[in-house]
């Protein structure tokens, strides 16, 4: 099994090491082979997705990335920053599938900024479609607005487009992980407003019809910001569009205070994935070992467990991953009075002893 | 001076009444005159904003809104669900600067689902952009796809807009509001995906040369609603488009754990404007007269400051809500052990006292 290593930038190359090293502890053969992406395929290669790059995880099994983006690529025209990499990706291999975890790990409950109360045994799984909405439809650009009360001004314009097998296939997709969890989904959009969440919302309706043992249940988007905040364990499974899974994702993973725990998963429809912590790339400190690999490190549990079919090793790298936690190390970003502080490759070697 | 009052469904009824019993204290002579809107639109004459309704608010100098919407409704076709009288209002009346400060009254820090320590003394004011984006952008619909991975199928699409004059327009009004307050504004968009917020940045960038006493930073929308659960006191006054204003204003409404507390203002050019509370018309109490009164009144004293030119009967309003909440006043969304509970008209009838 093949699976192809994209470092990236930022904390990414010290973060994804320490996975590789987990992985290669599993005494599995797996062959990784590593490529440049994002502000390092852009230095490399002159392009944040060099060919070479795209070719590699196109044949990889599974993909294992680490983080994009450095301010110093700020001034780049918009196609050859970074993020364009992970944009690129996604639509090339067709990773239309966006899993991401908020999980609160009881010995981390002290680090949200939220009540203990209201937080503790946080446990969502947001789905979130990841090939269309305003982030690829077209047309888009910038133009002499054609009509309106600005007709002539320059506007800015962008397509929001959802059709109707391409939310039928994220919503089985969401469906299925219900099934594997409370058997509650809640969908959400924002169909008083929108064409397209309409029409998001009667698929959703129409494909839970084969879904007789989940509970489906519809979310305005505000709402749905409103009560992650207000009682954010009344969710379960949530499934909603691009646009909408970007900003609830990023709200949801916060809620638990401690990000740099978080893994996500990007699948195809035959299961093939690209993997990567939810956090970014830190560029403020990379490089200087303090850096939590244990999203990452999560993350290649999740590619374990998803695309590769290893359903134990995916079990050991989470129970060492728990483990570490209860013998009480910590990174900076988790530290908390008490606990051990260590750094990005004592976590790393850490897990690996544990396993 | 003239007002058009409009109750709306649910509570809308019972808290516009407060409202008005406290302007009517106030000892000015305005000429306060109802109409119905939403949900009692539609019974009334078969639309949720009738022509009647519309001229009235037309011919008024401010409009007193209380909130639309109830289950009953929700089979309706969209353009007659209550919810579009308030769409069809912001768009006539070409209300588009809408102001929703999210502040957390010392007496309630214990409302909110947060720590104390991260929200208490919280003040942030949220300038939406109200007229354009998505919101109301044409083309919009439902087609066959034209193009694309799944061209043929059905699909929803909208047309996210921003022109540049319409950008400036709101910029202006956020960069004066900054100026009154900390002079530090938050301009969020996702520049790093959509063309539409690229020349939303561009154009702040160009209008902030304008105001030097400010200083302007931009952040992206999934990392606001990251900040805004993290460190909610970093931001002062945030400006940005219709659909992330939504999303991102109930998130912040909601941080305070005290929504019915929260008022909200919708300007045109000329400062005339609608003035409704943060929350919805709460259909589950509706005329058990248990509903907070106060983001309406609140609500009237925004209306006294920025359209009808009254500051002080504005501040003498502010001055008394301030007061029944230090007596130990709450209704039951606000109540907490040592409190006193009272009913949507103990809670008015104590600000008139107060006034
Ligand atoms: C980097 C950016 C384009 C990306 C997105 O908006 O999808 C990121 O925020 C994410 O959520 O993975
Ligand atoms: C009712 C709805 C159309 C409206 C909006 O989305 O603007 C509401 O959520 C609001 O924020 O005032």
């Amino acid at each position: 099994m093949k699976i192809a290593v994209l470092p990236g930038d930022g904390i990414g190359p010290e973060i994804v090491a320490e996975a590789v090293n987990v992985l290669n502890a599993l005494g599995e053969s797996f062959t990784l082979e590593e490529a440049p992406v994002g502000g390092a395929g852009y230095e490399a290669q002159g392009h944040p997705l060099p060919d070479s790059t795209l070719a590699l995880a196109k044949a990889a099994d599974a993909i294992l990335f680490g983080a994009v983006g450095d301010w110093k690529y700020d001034s780049l025209e918009r196609a050859l920053r970074p993020e364009q990499a992970i944009l690129g990706l996604r639509k090339h291999l067709q990773l239309f599938a966006n899993f991401r975890p908020a999980i609160l790990y009881k010995e981390l409950a002290g680090a949200s900024s939220l009540k203990p109360e209201i937080v503790s045994g946080l446990d969502i799984l947001i789905v979130r479609e990841l090939n269309g909405d305003i982030y690829f439809g077209q047309p888009r650009g910038v133009r002499e607005a054609p009509d309106g009360p600005f007709a002539g001004a320059r506007e800015g314009f962008d397509t929001m487009r959802y059709s109707v097998p391409e939310v039928q296939r994220i919503a089985h997709v969401a469906f299925q992980a219900a099934q594997k969890r409370s058997r509650k989904l809640t969908s959400v959009d924002k169909s008083n407003v929108l064409e397209t969440s309409q029409l998001w919302r009667d698929t959703m309706i129409d494909v839970s019809k084969q879904y007789p043992d989940v509970e489906l249940s519809h979310m305005y988007v505000d709402n749905a910001a409103m009560q992650l905040v207000k009682a954010p364990k009344s969710f379960d499974v949530v499934v909603t569009g691009n646009m909408f899974g970007d900003i609830l994702s990023d709200q949801a993973a916060m809620l638990t205070g401690s990000i740099g725990m978080l893994p996500s998963a990007s699948l195809d429809k035959a299961n093939k994935g690209l993997y990567e912590p939810s956090h970014g790339s830190a560029p403020d400190i990379a490089g200087k070992g303090i850096a939590n690999p244990l999203a990452t490190i999560l993350s290649a549990a999740m590619m374990l467990r998803y695309s590769l079919g290893k359903t134990e090793q995916a079990d050991r790298i989470e129970t060492a991953v728990k483990k570490v936690l209860a013998q009480g190390l910590r990174t900076p970003d988790i530290w908390e009075a008490g606990t051990q502080k260590v750094g990005t490759r004592e976590m790393g070697a850490a897990v690996v002893a544990a396993l």
